[in-house]
């Protein structure tokens, strides 16, 4: 899989890759922040593992089966765009939070839409968008449990087969993939995720709560 | 408190206030519907428990510390504006999912509000309205658990004293009360709702989840 971007969220999914024996490719605008956070993966590694993990010297995404934009949005969505047709065969996986951060008292897209709607149809016509991790904290996902429980992984896509590829590596990360359906589902998962973190400051969760359907 | 509706979800909240040891008064436009829940919810209550509970022979509201529209939405908002004046000094509990119940596939306010938005402004000004429980099913909610854990009550309201009185009910009852803010924040939280009821059937969750921010 290729991680668009460098940061925590990044550096979380990236461990959750290599966790599940995913290789990993990371590429940023800065290729020296890409080959550090590879580095400091395969330092942090367990162990005896031979994580598959290198920073990209490119930008580029081609021959991914999973590209996970782990950028703010709307830098997403300008990123989406710039790739265009090199995103042919990959699942687009959008990750983000359209949240206002000046206020954190709204959201970043207008109502009645979601930023992966406007990803899909804007920025990669044709390509499988997926959103998910949008409501999981880098923080827990970096382990991938909270209070001994994995992390649950609201997914949602258009298309049942890209759906059930981010699915398929949730799972072998050792999370607990939940597939809720159409990409309209993100306008919810958008607005759960904006719940989640407007909620962390006023209930002192320290961004280390996990969004859970508990059973 | 007064509960407005004597369906499942006025039956598990009753449960809940009588754990509490509350008073409750339960009111429908059948009184038979009425005295029946009460009695059952007498019944029900645990040996040597003194259950305060009483069906009421009319629609009044007058003098209840709590009002609970334990009604769907839209009937809720057009029995909220029959009471007018009669809920002064009362805080009004709106628990709905404005769903479209035909389709589980979109909700029933328009994008960029909510329905307890909705009653506060049009059904019932200048009375406090508090958004909570309509992520708790009304399963969950009967006995307060799932798996050994208490339910989370996601609480919003423009009102802080009004929230407050809302978290000491869900405390009382034995659930975990989350202040999550202003009454905007039901925007999130009905998306919220409506997404954890689009999830059961294709998730095999059979009504018996519980949406938690687990710690």
């Amino acid at each position: 899989m290729t991680i668009v971007g460098a940061g925590r969220m990044a550096r979380s999914l990236a461990t959750r890759a290599l966790a599940g024996e995913y290789a990993v490719r990371i590429v940023d605008r800065s290729p020296q922040k890409a080959a550090d956070l590879a580095d400091q993966l395969r330092s942090a590694a367990p162990a005896g593992a031979a994580p598959d993990v290198r920073g990209s010297d490119a930008l580029a995404v081609e021959g991914a089966d999973l590209v996970v934009l782990a950028v703010p949005y709307p830098a997403g969505l300008a990123v989406a765009a710039e790739y265009g047709a090199a995103l042919a065969g990959s699942v687009l996986v959008d990750i983000c939070n359209p949240v206002d951060f000046a206020t954190l008292d709204g959201m970043a897209v207008p109502a009645g839409t979601s930023a992966a709607e406007r990803i899909a149809a804007e920025a990669a016509p044709g390509v499988p968008v997926v959103k998910a991790f949008n409501t999981c904290f880098a923080g827990p996902l970096l382990g991938g449990r909270v209070a001994g429980q994995p992390l649950d992984v609201l997914i949602a896509g258009d298309d049942a087969g890209a759906r059930q590829r981010v699915a398929a590596f949730a799972a072998a990360g050792g999370l607990n993939p939940l597939d809720v359906g159409p990409l309209r589902r993100a306008r919810e998962l958008e607005a759960l995720g904006f719940l989640h973190m407007a909620s962390q400051e006023r209930l002192g969760l320290n961004w280390s709560s996990a969004v859970k359907f508990l059973t």
